[in-house]
């Protein structure tokens, strides 16, 4: 029974990433696995879509419990790929992106491309889950958000039909050994930006140039309900998203406001 | 007074566009200008980052009042870059991201370039406008998007004192001639989720290529408190925006679901 479900996976690092691997083990427990992913990292491309160029999908990799696509899009392309062209016949029962390097949590969830596709994903009715371990190296361990991924997987699956949709999860697992997590913890999103520190060099023919790199500065380090805080001590921190974005505090105020 | 204030301008459909030359004669009506916008059309790129590639600036154009840089990263690149390194220096009294070819109503708002600009420049306590035409052609008719747009970054810049930050206004124009517009509506985004129809042909090496053309569906036409009934009745949408994405509804129904 469990064996005959239908496993949607993508990420946002490409298909040969350690991460996506590891997503592969993830869902490879629950049934068939059918994976797009992108054929380079599209880290960082948040919900992007490819609107002005033409997308080459091509097939890597075909067993009898895993099929594999790399596509030439972002992430959420992948998704849109999928489900509107390549699986219109076929009834899909989650939607798993990552394993991502690297947190999604707090404000990251806009700017990630593997949370971009599991909020696409969702748009679809299913179940989506996105999912990212604090550690951004290409050989980071992933053996504890591999086993978290896999209970929290198995909890959806299983609640899935009493849960209203859209439905989607943002789940963030500590860089730490599996035995030091200390549990899975819902929470809301941490407040807080991003800051640039601009890296600025000269290339070999003289022209300046700038290289993003940052630092989070939490707004609330010390509020226990924050996604933050779950992952700085110890816990799998899961929230769930939604994407009205509409600021209703702010909109009571606008008709005093605007002309 | 006016006169003194400071516009950062930038979108996402490059420096080259009509709408973004629209732009400039909203903004330079109340100050002067500083433009840095991308190089080259970034429509769809989202919220999305550059962070594996080094990124170059280059001054286009220097008047009295309006300074204009091309930058080769997204919408946000370019706002990064401002605050974080160009403007470190200099206060800013609002960001105008646009005149965007085409609407940015309803979950357009989490795709759009234009959106992940302002979204991003509100991220630095500065009022935010992002400012859409409902019209994608490059020769649209942005007479009356340039017209509301000043009144509604006159009415932004009057409140501003007594705003609270994050402060981010959608807004978006129908596409029709400025005596038809009704007026300006206060909203909320309007539920809906796009539904692809790929596009799907050779390319001259015989490769088979997919190119994204799609629709939205409206989850609810008749909402009239929402952006796309304002738009489709000849008003002005003014969403205002912020980005906690926690589904609070879900969040309060985990704890008896997750392991």
């Amino acid at each position: 029974m469990q064996n005959e479900r239908l496993i949607f996976l993508t990420n946002d690092d490409g298909y040969m990433s350690k991460g996506f691997r590891a997503a592969i083990e993830v869902a490879r427990s629950f049934g068939h696995v059918i994976a797009i992913a992108p054929d380079r990292v599209q880290s960082g491309m948040s919900q992007a879509i490819t609107i002005s160029t033409p997308l080459f999908l091509r097939q890597v990799e075909s067993t009898d419990d895993v099929e594999i696509y790399s596509f030439s899009g972002t992430p959420v392309d992948c998704v849109k790929v999928a489900f509107d062209h390549f699986l219109q016949e076929r009834k899909i029962d989650l939607v798993l992106s990552g394993i991502n390097h690297g947190s999604n949590a707090a404000v990251n969830v806009m700017y990630s491309g593997t949370m971009g596709a599991a909020i696409e994903g969702s748009f679809y009715g299913i179940p989506a889950v996105g999912l990212s371990l604090d550690d951004h190296s290409a050989e980071a361990d992933f053996e504890a958000a591999v086993e978290y991924g896999r209970r929290i997987v198995a909890a959806v699956l299983d609640a899935a039909a009493t849960l209203p949709r859209p439905l989607c999860l943002n789940v963030n697992v500590p860089a730490i050994p599996l035995g030091e997590i200390q549990g899975i913890k819902p929470c809301r999103q941490t407040k807080g930006f991003w800051r640039e520190d601009f890296y600025r060099r000269q290339d070999p023919h003289g022209r300046d140039y700038f290289w993003l790199t940052g630092k989070f500065n939490n707004a609330e380090p010390d509020a226990e309900d924050s996604d933050e805080w779950a992952l700085a001590h110890g816990y799998v921190a899961v929230v769930p998203v939604q994407v009205d974005m509409t600021d209703y505090r702010m909109l009571s105020a606008l008709p005093d406001i605007l002309p």
